[in-house]
C-alpha cells in the first residue's frame, strides 16, 4: 500500500541479498524508519519488541529469522534452536508456529550447505503467499461492503479493533483489505477507528496506514464503539484475529470481545478476517488459548510528540498503583457473524470452516488420531 | 476520604467565608494542588475544564458558582444571568440543573440584599446533603460486597468505570462509597479500575484517590474488562451515572454500555450508584438524554509524566487522522442489574424507582400535568 506516494511491503530482502529490513511499527505514527536484521537475535527481537507485529507479519518475519539463523551456522542443532528461539517470542499467534514449522519441513531433509537459498526461497514464498491471501480476503470480504452501499446508496462505515491492515501482514492486510479494494473500486467508505489501548495501534498504525492511502477515518477511543452502534452510525464490524478455533471461537487484539457483544446487541455484522494459517485446527475450544500478559508500561507509559516536536514517552499513572495487561481476548463464535477467509466466506463454526478446508480439517483429525 | 494522612473534601468555602476551594481534578494524580474560585467565571471555568467534574460535584460547584455571582450583583438580572452560564458549562449531568434549580428557589423569594447569606446556607447544605447521601448510598451498597465475601470468603473482585469516587462528590463518591465502607469494615477488597479513555478518569482519579486511602486496585485498559469478566476475575461492577431516567436506563461515561454488556454476557451483578438527584423523571427512554460531544485533543493529547519529572501534552494521532469523541452512552435498563441509592437498592425499572421514590415521581408526574 501506499506510504506517501511510494508503494510498499512490511518486509523486504535488502539489497545484500541477506539482510533483511522492516517497517519499524513501534516509530509509527511519528517517524517513519526502516530498520535492518541481521541475525536471527535482530529478528527475535524486532518480533518480541513489537516492532514488527500482527499474526502474518510475525510470521515472516519469523522465517527469515531463521534463513537469518541459517546463514551464519546451517547444522540441525541452530535450525532447532533458532525454532524455538522464535517461537518463544510471542505466545499466542499460530501463524508464527506455522511458518517455522514450513520453513522446518522445506530445509531440514536438505545438506546443510544448500540449506541457506532453499530456507530464502521458501520465506519468499511465504511472503508472496500472504500478498496473494490477503488480497483473495479482500476479493471476497469487499462483496459485504459492496451490498450495503447497494442498499443504502450512502458512505459505508465500518469499525475496526487493532491493526489488521497492511503493516500486519505484507501488504493488503487481512480486515482492512476489503476496505482498501472498496475504496479503490470507488465506493465511499468511512472507517471508525478505535484507539486500541494499551499499545495503540488503532491510533498509531491503523489510522496512519489509512491516512496515507487516502481512506477516509476517524479515530475513536475504544469505548465508543457501542455507543456509534447504538445510533445506527457503524454498518459493518470486520476485525483481524490471531488465532481461530477449528470451531470459529476468535482469539485477537484485547477489546475485540466487547466490540462484538456491542454489534450482536445492535443488530451490526460483526466480521472477522483471517487466512487459513490463523486457523489452529488442533483447539476446539477459544478458552484454552493461551492469553499472553504483557508488561506494565504499554498501559503506564504512552509515548507522543511534544509540541516542539520530541518524541517523547509519559507515565500517566500514579506510581503506586498496579497494572494488568492481558493482551488478547476471546470472541465466541456466537457472537461472529461470518469470517472472512481467502477461500470465501463462511459461518463462524466447525462446519462453516469445515466447509471451506475439507483438505485441512481432515490433515488435522488424521494428526490427532 | 484520605490523602497521605489528611481528610478532604473536594470544595471547601475558603478562610474569607466567601472564595471557593477545589481541588484541580486536571492535575492529578502528578499534582495535588488547590485552587481559589473568586468569581461566576471561575466556577463556570473549572466545571467547563473538568478541574471539577463528577456529576454530584458539578452540582455543588454551580451552586457556589451562583454565590459568587450574587457576591458580586444580588440582582434578579445577575441571577437569572449566573443560572444560565452555569447551565451551559455541561449538558449532560442533571444535577447541575437540580442544584441550579435549588438555589434560584432558596434566593428568588428574597430581597436582593438578603441573598448572599442565603445562597451561601444553601450551598453549604448541598454540599453536606451530598456527603450524607453518598455515606447512605455506601451503607446501602456495602451489603452487596459483604455477601459475595460471606459467600466466596475470598477477596472480593470489583470492576468500575471512570470515576464515581469521592472526588466526583464532595466526599465518599457514589459507586466507589461501598468500596470505602467494605474497605473501613475490613473485607478485602480488590478494585479493577478501568483507564476510561479518552480522559483517564480511572488511571488518574480512581486509582490516585483509591491509592491514596490505601485500598488496593489494579488499572486495566477499558478493552480488558471483558476478558476478565469472562475468567471470572470480576465478581461485581459498579458505576456511579450521570443520569438515570425514570425507566432505569444510565447514562454514565462513554464505555459503561460495553462493561454492562459483558457483565451480562458472564453472569456479572451489574450496579449502578446514584444519588436521588441524578434521577431525570421527566425522560422515559435514556435514547432521549444529549449525548455531549468533546473536543478531539481529549483524545488526541495525552498528559504524562516525563522520566526527570515535567507533566508533558503529547500528541498520539498522525495529524490527517480525524477524531470524534462522544462523552456518555446509555446503558438501557435491562442490563442493569441494580441501583444503590441513599434509600435501598432497587431494580432499575420504573417500578423500582418509583417504589423507593413515591413522593417525586409523584411530583414528577403532577409537573407534567
Amino acid at each position: 500500500m501506499r506510504v506517501g506516494d511510494v508503494a510498499y511491503r512490511t518486509l523486504w530482502v535488502a539489497p545484500d541479498g541477506r539482510s533483511v529490513e522492516i517497517i519499524d511499527q513501534t516509530r509509527l505514527p511519528f517517524e517513519f524508519v526502516v530498520e535492518t536484521l541481521e541475525s536471527l537475535e535482530d529478528a527475535a527481537r524486532a518480533i518480541r519488541n513489537m516492532q514488527v507485529r500482527g499474526a502474518p507479519l510475525i510470521g515472516v518475519t519469523a522465517a527469515y529469522g531463521l534463513c537469518l539463523a541459517l546463514a551464519h551456522d546451517p547444522s540441525d542443532a541452530a535450525l532447532t534452536r533458532a525454532r524455538e528461539l522464535l517461537l518463544a517470542t510471542r505466545p499466542t499467534a499460530v501463524n508464527l508456529r506455522f511458518a517455522l514449522d514450513a520453513m522446518v519441513e522445506a530445509v531440514g531433509g536438505v545438506r546443510p550447505p544448500d540449506r541457506l537459498e532453499v530456507a530464502y526461497a521458501r520465506a519468499a514464498a511465504l511472503a508472496d503467499e500472504d500478498v496473494a491471501l490477503c488480497r483473495a480476503i479482500g476479493e471476497h470480504g469487499v462483496s459485504l461492503i459492496e451490498e450495503i452501499h447497494a442498499r443504502r446508496g450512502e458512505p459505508v462505515n465500518l469499525l475496526t479493533h487493532c491493526n489488521a491492515g497492511w503493516l500486519a501482514t505484507i501488504d493488503w492486510g487481512t480486515a482492512l483489505a476489503p476496505i482498501y479494494l472498496a475504496h479503490e473500486r470507488g465506493i465511499p467508505v468511512h472507517v471508525w477507528v478505535d484507539e486500541t489501548r494499551p499499545r495503540n495501534q488503532g491510533a498509531s498504525l491503523t489510522a496512519w496506514e489509512l491516512g496515507e492511502h487516502g481512506v477516509p477515518h476517524t479515530v475513536v477511543a475504544d469505548n465508543a464503539g457501542g455507543h456509534l452502534m447504538q445510533r445506527g452510525r457503524v454498518d459493518l464490524c470486520i476485525t483481524g484475529t490471531d488465532r481461530t478455533t477449528a470451531t470459529g471461537d476468535v482469539c485477537n487484539k484485547i477489546g475485540t470481545y466487547l466490540k462484538a457483544l456491542a454489534a450482536r446487541d445492535n443488530g451490526v455484522p460483526f466480521w472477522v478476517a483471517l487466512p487459513y494459517s490463523t486457523i489452529d485446527w488442533r483447539v476446539e475450544d477459544g478458552r484454552e488459548i493461551p492469553i499472553e500478559e504483557r508488561g506494565p508500561e504499554e498501559l503506564s507509559v504512552v509515548t507522543g510528540r511534544t509540541g516542539d516536536g520530541r518524541v517523547e514517552k509519559v507515565s500517566i499513572l500514579p506510581p503506586k498503583s498496579a497494572v494488568a495487561n492481558p493482551a488478547f481476548d476471546v470472541t465466541p463464535a456466537r457472537l461472529v457473524t461470518g469470517l472472512v477467509t481467502e477461500r470465501g466466506l463462511c459461518e463462524a463454526s466447525r462446519e462453516g470452516l469445515a466447509g471451506l478446508y475439507p483438505d485441512r480439517v481432515d490433515a488435522a483429525s488424521s494428526r490427532t488420531r
